[in-house]
């Protein structure tokens, strides 16, 4: 049997809060006022009002709601006088297809098509093979390794970059970042993953596009500032690589005058992989486990590292 | 040891001409004229010279380089005085990935973000997953077989629908073709992904677009004539269902004034599912494969079955 822990479900008026204040009883933990709790589930991003409202010494636990946790680090809110989850790796499912799906999107070039208003089939032999193709997975957490396991099914040769190079099921190879420089002649794609960190931020920049080849498509479902998009239009203006995919650019929300809008072979949606709808029931699994652990002291799932960043 | 087999490839000035002779002599087949051969492997496609040209009574087997053979049976070329063999399924992996590609267009929204010109999240809500979702696979050849691998693969529940019903792997249940007035009604999605004949013209008749819920996007990677076009512009016009994602279209072309061009939840690829440079290796795998069966006398793969027509 498992203590039963006072745990806080805020803000209240937020529109999953008796969804979610079900999963934290079911899980054995007992809903009450912020005042009263040891542990905080916090239901508002980053751009809503602040965590730190609600806060006080003896909350020991806030599990926020969004899988990266760069806004909260960035606002300050989030300090080492307690844990703070994060839903990491709960939304690999749907970012994870949607990155198969802009991958296949620039093999089978339906951003080209879906504008034409004609049958035009004198590009025809431009559509690629997933199968078959080298494909470089760059970021192996929850998202880059289902990217992977998908991506292996549909029979492209996975080379799954991390920091530590350490296997990854599914990949033909597993590589270092470090290793970054002499890996990207050899996509047909590429896939970035990555979450926000220092040592993410513009790693596709000029000299990786340059090293690239001229058909290599790109698809970004990380964060934005992986990517120098000023070097990335330039190197498709330049005809240097094969085109991209985008989920998250920067800046973002991209202005409506931004060159990539107008490039043929872009693809861009607008950071859509992970819609709210789709995110409650991946969120509400992660909370019943998390309330069951608290509960009953062990260590909690999604801690987030201050250091690293996520 | 095989008999060596005289095998003509023609027309000779075609531009697989060595590569494909190339693969005939690996195979363990002497490449001949045609007026000395045993077989033949025809290289133009049914728009071109007639096969009926190099053929004479000692050919026992001609080789088409198409998966389906309508094109063939309504010139009246294939007879019942020799085998006729086609590349029947060997086309799959290209154009299961093209299935599984307009399938997560829709699901995505990529048709309709890609004519975006500006950064707009207020419909993101309508993004789907196909983790989760059913769908409804029509046809389970080489290449709707290998499209329920891959939806497996990425968490769908699939319902492969065939004539007989037996069990095909991957999918969550296997049902008769008689059966799909009752199924339309559960899908998130259906891909028709049958051969053409007599019995799959406009499977997808008014009667089944009214079965399906108004969100059902509809893949086609099979035969135009599999769906009645004008039952399914109204029913996109009308909202009934939630969109289509079609490589075939009937009539093929599609005309540059038809309706189907400027509907917003309407995805078009121009019939590239399977280009000529995708086309050639797995012909060439066919091809080694049934030289050597020929020359050792054994039961030839494709074999056209001028009945069923295919």
């Amino acid at each position: 049997m498992t203590e039963r822990s006072p745990i806080a479900v805020a803000p209240a008026e937020h529109n999953w809060y008796s969804e979610v204040a079900a999963a934290v009883e079911q899980a054995g933990g007992t809903v009450v006022e912020p005042e009263h709790a040891r542990g905080l589930i916090w239901l508002e991003n980053p751009a809503g009002p602040p965590v730190t409202g609600p806060l006080h010494d003896a909350i020991e636990w806030v599990q926020l709601r969004s899988a990266g946790v760069d806004g909260w680090i960035r606002r300050g809110d989030i300090d080492d006088r307690r844990m703070w989850t994060s839903a990491k790796g709960a939304y690999a499912v749907t970012v994870a297809e949607h990155a198969v799906t802009l991958l296949l999107a620039g093999a089978r070039r339906v951003g080209y098509y879906a504008r034409a208003t004609s049958w035009d089939q004198s590009d025809k032999e431009l559509v690629r093979t997933v199968a078959g193709s080298t494909v470089l997975v760059v970021g192996a957490g929850g998202i880059g390794g289902l990217t992977t396991h998908y991506l292996d099914c549909l029979g492209a040769d996975v080379i799954a970059v991390t920091r530590s190079g350490s296997p990854v099921v599914g990949a033909r190879e597993s590589r270092r970042a470090d290793e970054l420089a002499e890996l990207w002649p050899r996509a047909d794609f590429v896939v970035i993953a990555t979450p926000a960190s220092a040592d993410a931020t513009h790693i596709v920049d000029a000299a990786a596009l340059a090293a690239m080849r001229d058909d290599t498509w790109i698809v970004n479902v990380g964060r934005g500032d992986a990517i120098d998009t000023d070097a990335l239009v330039a190197a498709l203006e330049a005809g240097a690589i094969g085109g991209a995919g985008l989920d998250v650019t920067s800046p973002e929300p991209l202005p409506d005058d931004h060159p990539l809008w107008t490039l043929p072979n872009v693809v861009i949606t607008p950071h859509v992989a992970n819609p709210g709808r789709i995110q409650l029931p991946p969120l509400l699994q992660v909370i019943t486990d998390n309330v069951a652990r608290f509960a009953a002291g062990q260590q909690l799932a999604g801690l987030v590292d201050l250091e690293k960043g996520y």
